[in-house]
């Protein structure tokens, strides 16, 4: 089969690469139908992330149909439609009973990490009977591959642990994939005002029409500032960190008012400063999460009774054997005013 | 009266005060018969907390009888054996509303600190309808003197903000006063396993009388790994910070397990380093808090039915008009072996 | 001044009766610009609440300007336009500091009940720090006269109460004023479906206009097996009882499905079955609940951001003094289609 | 092999019974070395529960050694130590995944039930994986046989649904086994007073001795009156309801504080009177549950750590081949003074 592969730092081929075939009792072989790429592939590409070996198939996201099955799966079988989650998970060990899916002893974030991924025409997965969903009848699947990743990671990461309820005043700091599927799941929780910080004007412009009731462009270097005077001063309910860097980091603890959430989504690849000096006697709560994926079901009902419209996100579309191209795209997003690449296949 | 005036950086003195008046209709003046000194107080001795200015009375802590009551107080009148709050609450501001009594717009934590203190023969309580308690019938009323502060900022900062719960590991990372309180009030809650942590032998042997089923000298640099073993490498379910420095707070980040909470207790003059390369996908909860005093009633219940035994932090007693000398014992804590003081008038 | 009067089972009259003057410091004299009518005015209309007696005003929600404040009112002052809560709150007691102000020792329920109420020209309102609340500027006065009562009511007995969350199947049996306040903040927590069950048409007409995703006619006795069917056999995640007699609780406790909640809103007159026999084995949670009205800063800002609109609710409109016509129209809602009548002053 | 079976009401026998083979690849055997009777088993005995059908071996607690796994077994091995859960759960249906065990779609309560189970010398576990717990090295296996089923079910239907916190004041309504469990696990949340309502004085001392407060015979009629004086007419915070007939649900609706809880534990075989009219605006919530044992590896922490001790319900010791020995003094409790029997194999 084909299947999109990295080889080192900056190298990545659409080649040749044998089909999976189940190596695990509990493991279901699954037929890509679509795919899309994720910042996480590009931080991939660059070679920050260790635990990508080369030869790696990249790739976590996905919807598709069930090949096959192991002998031990017993929720699905062949010719299911599915959508794969990024997070694979046992549903017996420790973390999996408790619901931190992202922590499985043997699962967690593996597909096109440590076991190859989506970006193919086949995949293996894991765990199958708790790592794929049924594709509800009549669903749209264009919009459901939004749920194997980037809607949880939002909603679970920046809005529930976030704590996000009604009449909250909250920002969005980022209005890239993950900050937009922030700011879309936060509205479940009817938030009074959503103010959405980035560098990008388009990017913000996008978040207006998804919901954001206030942008702010951070490059003048007076978001803090700005969003003070918006608060009379007394700051955000929520601040949701969807970049992944210490300056947005920073913008965060600056605007969070006393009691509030700070919810980091973005992933960091340095440590940041806590002012805690000023902090100390704030009563605010910092999360961190990998995303657990636990909320899917729930997810899938809200996009299924139109609740939730995720396919807003989808601003360009592929063919499985465009992906070369799909990540040029995807990695010059700014200018190509990309969100989210869809990679069909056929 | 006489009272503990701070004169600047250094200085304090035992000297006469003109006695507190009532000033707004929801005042009350009470006749201290209990108080003590804090860990704060000394750092408002070194000049640490800008907001204390030359010829205030210190003092947060307090047991007494009600002289005078405002004419707008309904709940308490002259001769009311009371318990004061640290915190000073309005009851119906917005933050007030909302339980977070800290951060009152007309309270907070003023005593000793914006107005005139406890350590003094008698003190003026704003809004003494929301910030005194009743002293129920028959309690130790020493034993009570520690819910005036310590033992609702270990249980709320602490505790309840780490979320401790039945079968947690937890750590308490400090074994003053505040770390103590914070080991008492754990029970409440029943973790499997206590691990104190301090540089201080003798604090650790106490730890040890009061609950704590693990101690560990943290002096050796050995502190982490030590933890990290007891807990098969899991780490513990909750960190409790009660020290305010950098490394106590390093500490805390390290031996965190995945999911698991940091709850910060200590009082920080700078800002720490958050490993957040390291954490950003473990699902951590980091909280700040200045306590709330918002369950001085049940605390007060578990006082009463037994269940929990404040009186063992006291160490030291002295006569109000030793206070000079309560504040040379409890400045030199280490050597002395002081934990708490209790101060008496008569 | 001109007011609305009980005078025994069917007996009321619009009539003069002195002005009300301040009794405690803690008081303020409200003139009134906006009131209602309540289902419970009718009850109390028909004797069925024996705590209301002969020469009572009615009346318990209200918009208005404030006129006269006692000297421990801090929050208040002469001329500010106030929203009336229909709940009394002393803001200090146990209750009070639970936020549960409904059960408020000195306090709760008592306007137009144990004490004169807001159908007339003005008002005394205890408590008045607590129990008012400030409109904001450019606010619909009209718009907020629904959060005296009904909005919060909807709210906290039937959606915080029965725990909706995003994805639910909620059921709301009975379409009145109050069943339909719930349906309109349900939506702050973004259901998928909400069934909406009534005896009439055009109030399950007008339900569909305010977001029902489903309404069932449920005269034909064949309510619970339509939602059954409708569900898959499993049930609704919460049933939100809005009536208050023992069949429509009875049909909440048909389909409600495991692990679901069951809101009581209703006002009972007398006791239900509960039929444990067939649920003691279902995990489900049963409420009942007073409003509290503690949700009401927050639901003056999602009427302020736009989220949510309940000037909706209100079909018609009145003078003051033509209170008595306001009452036949709300009597005979059903006939006059009346959901909620505004009566203005002037 | 040997086994304990039902033959109709009233009717049991120790018989040879085929030696259980797996039938799933998920199946595990274990080999009991413990196993006990409970409430429920009589309640078998005299024929009220319709699902449990001729030549059933009975039993749903367990403790033993596996004795063989399906191919899709990965947590356990022959050799293993196990406790075995009363409810069986696949871990991996939208119950499960919800943590409601009970109501798995192919599990729940089923042994002794719908599949044969443990009163026996060996016993079949379906979905073993997410049935079975470890026995820890170290442990008093005894004690752990208490964790099968009256532990969590003490726990989760009674203290958790009951939402039982530091200070409060609990009435348990019922004695037995399960409202001793209640008992022991309550303590693991530090109320202040613990209130055991009886009518069996033998079993009210036995409660006094594991930690309640006070406690009451209720024959006389005046338990009631009793408790409302005990706690100054406010009711309890939580009233737990361990005995499953509508009196002893009439109490905890008499008893239950404003916004207090009523937690039932008791298996009912008939509707109950919910007093409504009295309760609708008492704000309290009533739950029902079959237990989870969602918080088994909880209990399990705790009672290694040695704060809960179950091993004091264990009153008399049978050999597996006294099995109906154990059935006539458990059922004869009363007289016998039985709380729990632990029955030994070998």
């Amino acid at each position: 089969m084909k299947a999109l592969v990295y080889h080192g730092p900056g190298k990545r081929a659409w080649e040749e690469k044998p089909r999976p075939v189940l190596e695990e009792a509990s493991d279901a072989v699954v037929k890509i139908t679509r795919t899309t790429i994720c910042g996480t592939d590009l931080h991939i590409m660059k070679g920050d992330i260790a635990t990508v070996t080369e030869g790696r198939i990249l790739g976590h996201e996905g919807v598709g149909v069930v090949e096959e099955v192991g002998a031990a799966v017993t929720s699905f079988k062949k010719g299911d439609p599915v959508l794969i989650s990024c997070i694979t998970s046992c549903g017996r060990c420790d973390a999996c009973k408790q619901g931190m899916y992202s922590h499985c002893a043997s699962g967690g974030w593996v597909l096109g990490n440590t076991i190859d991924g989506t970006q193919a025409e086949y995949v293996r997965i894991p765990h199958a009977d708790t790592s794929l969903y049924h594709v509800p009848g009549g669903a749209d699947e264009d919009a459901l591959l939004m749920l194997s990743d980037i809607l949880p990671t939002g909603f679970e990461c920046g809005v529930l642990s976030g704590a996000v309820k009604p009449g909250d005043t909250i920002a969005i700091v980022g209005a890239g994939p993950v900050g937009l599927a922030a700011l879309l799941t936060s509205q479940l929780y009817s938030p009074a005002e959503i103010i959405m910080l980035d560098l990008d004007d388009h990017r913000l412009a996008v978040a207006k029409g998804l919901g954001a009731t206030r942008t702010i462009n951070s490059a003048d270097g007076k978001a803090v500032a700005t969003v003070m005077a918006l608060t009379d001063n007394r700051g955000v309910d929520v601040a949701i960190e969807a970049v992944g860097v210490p300056a947005s980091f920073g913008v965060c603890q600056d605007i969070v008012a006393a009691g509030g959430h700070i919810a980091n989504v973005g992933v960091h690849g340095k440590s940041v400063e806590l002012k805690l000096d000023k902090l100390w006697d704030r009563n605010i709560t910092l999360t961190t999460r990998l995303v657990d994926t636990v909320t899917t079901p729930m997810l899938l009902k809200t996009v299924l009774s139109g609740r939730l419209k995720p396919r807003t996100l989808i601003t360009h579309e592929f063919k499985l054997d465009e992906l070369m191209k799909a990540y040029d795209t995807f990695g010059d997003a700014a200018r190509a005013h990309a969100i989210k690449v869809l990679i069909r296949n056929p």
